[in-house]
């Protein structure tokens, strides 16, 4: 099996992401991760840009686990230096870490139009670079700017750069589809023929002897980021850069999330020290979402929420007898789960299973389960939906199966939401409940009246029920679902909760945007408890 | 040019999206705008199956843009069935589309376990359906499920169940890879065989005498749905299947917004009528969005809000300069617009563009003009939004003139909102206001508080301004900012509200629900009162 490497570059490329801005604790704590996961490389920025960079590298090279991996990112010479009088790479020489990516012009028409200068001054100015920085001991990645675009335009003078880079002493030449649009079938043939050229090389053209890898860095404008990365592989390409969750400039960088199961799982490739972290993908990805506070991507492959989601009636009953029918790999190898969606285009055994994940047992037959059915449908056409709702799903079931004991009696809530134009604004809910014969009546403030009344639920029922103090707001999503009637449609409101174990939704239905909150919030909190005692059991 | 037919498959695959669900009236309207982008199918549902879809196609056929590019989707006959007896088949034959697509198995083992059935059975259902259907005068696409999987599993079955199919008359077989897992390379080589096998077949064997063309129906679950799509093309198929947006079940379908320019721009294929509706590609995308209420990916290749947005410093000047310097594509072919991320330059013109069409009149260089441009980004990074807010921006630039004189004064507002778990609801909403020295205190009830809010302004107003009796509310939707805050985010609510003549948007942001939306509502009947007026003069 040949060994592929594995270069990260979320936290250089990743941060032109339009909606992502890195501290640099942000950008040492995911570090940190990539590292445990068994990363070759962790490109960490450009430090001869920026003084968030230029501290991060101060940082992250005293870190051993962190340094070993560690890259730092600059351009070639500027045209009228002196290699060794450069700021720039005297940057990367400074910051620590044991290799260098200098990227460097391939594409004629930037040479002489955007550097201005002559197509050979830029085969000296990478010649230059890489040989200063090499002799400084630090190794070097040569990146190969916009190169399918300047070998579509002259492939001769493309491989001119790559070769002069190749000569100077870069362990590896990374080729870059910069702007993202090349489609597979190009990156194939040009991969291809680069790696024929540089295996044609003789061993004594080289600086120090060694032939250089191949490394492919591809962008996803064109939808094909991860595509092109595998394809450049399977031509011979043997380091991959890309990022976690395909964060990165435009429609982001190749997905290392999907690109690492693919090697390893589908073309059995030999991914190093991460072949045996795969199971933690799933969670790298959710943790790199957490820490720039991006909502996850819900359909994002192999390790999204819905990656092994069912819905469809047929589909559920066949892959639950051969899971192979429609999932592609086994969730588990990457750390992700199945789930079965319940929906209206779903029969009777997407209900069944689902009720099942949240361990009910209800048989095919048993008027329960008819029941159930019944009662999902009536809901549905009511406005409910319970794909994203196992919380209101579970007290469906029980209320079903007759064996729902409330935790708490409401009596009564209110808010009020009281303003004038100068700004002055209250709000403010009420809860009246009662607890095993308790009753307890209860007022809280808000950022608003949802709010507010989660609050003043909370502060009801903490005392009987301590838990309750884990569990927190994740999302609260609103959808009018009769929109050409205006305000006075009906409304669902989805919530998402969390404790510190595990994630749920819950759904409320009314014409009125407070009580369909409301619902959802009680639901919210009645589940979590249930969850916990059914888990004793 | 090779012409590549394009089969929009987004109200039937693309509705096996866990997110997405749609109503009838959903689905009319996104049909009638598939039909006017040009697309040569649009699979509509499947009518067998669920009561939605057979009231769509009773509906969709008697449209005659719609019904000359609609497809019915079905399974084929159940083992124990004739085919005319079939009820599934019937449905096709019902729905009164003129092409039907049919789907069966490939896969050896799907065969026997799944069906239960054998091998040679398996194919003569295949036959029966497709002939049975095709005498009825609808023509036959035959979808080969798990095609790739059964192909690599058992090769020579595989052909056999697509050449029975093309022996019976299907005018396209189209190979689908149901679970999502193939990679571009073996697409690639299994396209291409199939192909020569279609092509070797003597037309005789052809039940009308018309070699059958080959199709690609692609998943996105190894993130490659829109590059498996393109090397199928590339290796001969002639009809792709997709979705907008890239719907559909777990990772979702090949995304058709990614892969019509690639066929398009990149390729050089005819796309037929969809070549001169390319313009129209971010707003179909966009609209689609908008009916299934989704968040649009701002990172999704060509369409995406972000998929020409420049932030780097260096990529900003060089974009400039030289626009294929980073981006793959013109962003006007498929109507998106380049956006420079956080820069002084931003925007301007599109403000002045849209001040100018609302007919306020700022010169470039105003002082009015720049302090409109301070105010519209100091709103917007508080997470206002004037794309669908004319009226709200337009009273922005009358206060930025110091042009605007308020209509009525508000003193204050209340909301309540009171129940019980019985069920007893009360919804009041009180404002109090002052118009040319008169006080005005209302109380008013509503199915919710927007509702309530809005009868008590309209009763409080219509005194002193009868022509608002003419407003009336179209639709209100909310959008949390940013979610990971749980309840306490901030909320975007966007009012469309209509008169007799026009409609117009207004918005309101606030962490606080109500009051997001009571500013949008005032904004909303403030514009009437304005535009009534700026048109009399």
């Amino acid at each position: 099996m040949m060994k592929i490497k594995l270069y990260d570059t979320t936290l250089r490329d990743g941060s032109q992401s339009a909606a992502v801005s890195f501290t640099v604790d942000d950008k040492l704590k995911i570090a940190r991760r990539l590292s445990a996961f068994g990363m070759d490389y962790i490109e960490g920025g450009w430090p001869g840009s920026n003084p968030t960079d230029e501290e991060f590298f101060r940082r992250a090279s005293r870190i051993k686990e962190i340094r070993q991996r560690l890259v730092a990112f600059g351009s070639t010479r500027y045209k009228r230096n002196k290699a060794s009088d450069d700021p720039n790479l005297r940057a990367l020489v400074k910051s620590g870490a044991p290799a260098a990516a200098i990227f460097g012009k391939t594409w004629d028409m930037h040479v002489t139009r955007a550097l201005r200068t002559t197509l050979d001054e830029n085969l000296k100015m990478i010649a230059d670079s890489v040989a200063f920085v090499l002799s400084k001991g630090i190794n070097v990645i040569y990146d190969a700017e916009h190169f399918f675009d300047g070998y579509k335009a002259n492939r001769a003078y493309a491989l001119s750069t790559i070769k002069r880079a190749a000569s100077a002493g870069a362990f590896n030449i990374t080729l870059c589809d910069t702007n993202g649009g090349a489609l597979p079938d190009e990156i194939s043939r040009i991969v291809a023929d680069v790696v024929e050229h540089i295996k044609n090389m003789p061993r004594s053209s080289f600086a120090n002897g060694k032939r250089p890898s191949v490394g492919i860095h591809t962008h996803n404008d064109a939808a094909c980021g991860a595509a092109n990365a595998l394809v450049a592989v399977e031509s011979g390409a043997t380091l991959v850069q890309g990022t976690i969750n395909g964060i990165g400039e435009r429609c982001g960088n190749a997905n290392l999330c999907s690109i690492i199961p693919a090697l390893s799982i589908k073309l059995g490739f030999n991914i190093g020290a991460s072949s045996a972290k795969l199971k933690g993908l799933t969670e790298l990805s959710r943790y790199v979402d957490e820490v720039i506070n991006r909502i996850p991507d819900e359909t994002q492959p192999y390790v999204g929420r819905n990656a092994f989601a069912h819905k469809g009636g047929i589909h559920v009953s066949a892959v639950e007898r051969h899971p192979s029918t429609y999932e592609h790999v086994d969730p588990a190898l990457v750390g992700n789960t199945r789930r079965i969606v319940v929906s209206e285009l779903s029969g009777k055994s997407n209900v069944l299973v689902k009720a099942k994940e949240l361990k009910f047992n209800l048989a095919q037959d048993d008027s329960a389960a008819r029941s159930l059915i019944e009662n999902v449908k009536k809901n549905e056409a009511a406005g409910y939906q319970y794909e994203d709702a196992d919380g209101s799903f579970a007290l469906l079931v029980l209320k079903t199966m007759g064996k729902y004991s409330p935790f708490f009696n409401l009596k009564s809530y209110r808010t009020i939401v009281e303003s004038d134009r100068n700004g002055r604004l209250v709000t403010e809910a009420t809860v009246k409940l009662e607890v095993g014969g308790n009753l307890k009546y209860t007022v809280a403030e808000g950022d608003g009246p949802v709010n507010a009344l989660d609050k003043a639920m909370h502060e009801s029922l903490e005392d009987f029920y301590p838990e309750l103090k884990e569990v927190s707001l994740r999302d609260f999503k609103v959808r009018v679902i009769n929109p050409t009637s205006g305000t006075a449609a009906a409304v669902r409101v989805l919530i998402e909760s969390a404790d510190e174990r595990s994630s749920w939704g819950t759904v409320g239905v009314s014409e009125n945007l407070i009580e369909a909150s409301w619902l959802a919030l009680c639901d919210a909190l009645e589940y979590k408890l249930f969850k916990d005692r059914q888990k004793k059991i």
